[in-house]
């Protein structure tokens, strides 16, 4: 029987250890993640993201990060960058597939590729007011995994499953989160 | 009376003949928004956004936009990109601010400027496994504009109110959206 270290770059230990010492200190969990946002012109708005709280104390990004938003050309808008709904595709994306290098790790499965394929299917009379009984949403999000790694279907399966279990947008997605909006004057 | 034009950079009249054309053809109203993902190493993915579906037809954006995405060195990761989570902010904060433009247009009113800061709180808790009654997403998340207008705080209340109202972003994350994780063998 070889001895094959496998290595998916996450330090699952430090993960454990995480949540081991979690355990005792419920406060130091408490996380808040922040963005800015500034409204160029149309429909074109550019985001920034650099600093965020977390284990007690005031944290930040190694950079910060700007980010275009606008609408496309069939909206009659400029299609200067990706479209705000685009950015919830992107964002359950990432979330799953970190999830799934991490479950790996923690199952000593090695990964060769993790690749995905995400559709959001959405009817526009929602946000353009022409249906009160359509959404303004997406109605449908179906992701597809296609994963190359030393483990069988089954397995691969079932990293899939977990990474689903623990992932912070599939749960934003999927169940109602309270956002309250407001103004200041 | 001035007959100052007012320009917020919104075609209006072409969302308005939109919203008359749809409502004979709700075939058309039909999107499919897209993006792929590539695991990179560790928790650090690649998302790429290019085409999408509407209309009837393919269609592309003018760029392909790829996007980074990571855990930070507090979860013991590399910090090479903003996390996933954060990404659901960018597109809340993006598909408000243009909303707030577009319903401004449409009610004859000038914006200056709009700006919005946003704060996601989470318990890691969820997503580390320590306690299953914590959720892993956000519990809680607070928009905050400040806008300059021509126009009235009821007014300005009014347009940010309308814009919740029709956001696509603000529908997905306060309300369940179905999503179906598959794996392709």
């Amino acid at each position: 029987m070889s001895a094959t270290v496998v290595n998916n770059g996450v330090n699952v230990q430090a993960l454990l250890d995480a949540r081991e010492a979690l355990k005792g200190a419920p406060e130091a969990a408490k996380f808040t993640w922040r963005a800015s946002c500034k409204w160029q012109n149309g429909t074109h708005s550019e985001s920034k993201v650099e600093s965020f709280f977390g284990l007690g104390q005031e944290q930040k990004h190694k950079q910060e990060t700007s980010l275009g938003a606008d609408h496309p050309e069939v909206f009659a808008s400029e299609d200067r960058a990706i479209t705000p709904i685009e950015y919830v595709l992107v964002g359950l994306a990432s979330c799953l597939t970190a999830g799934v290098a991490a479950v790996a790790q923690n199952r000593g499965i090695q990964l060769r590729s993790v690749e995905s394929n995400l559709e959001g299917t959405m009817d526009i009379r929602g946000i353009l007011g022409v249906d009160s009984d359509v959404r303004n949403g997406y109605d449908d999000i179906k992701v597809t995994f296609k994963i190359d790694a030393d483990a069988s279907k089954e397995a691969i399966d079932a990293l899939v499953a977990q990474s689903q279990k623990r992932s912070a947008v599939f749960d934003i997605i999927t169940n109602p989160v309270n956002v309250s909006v407001e103004v200041a004057h």
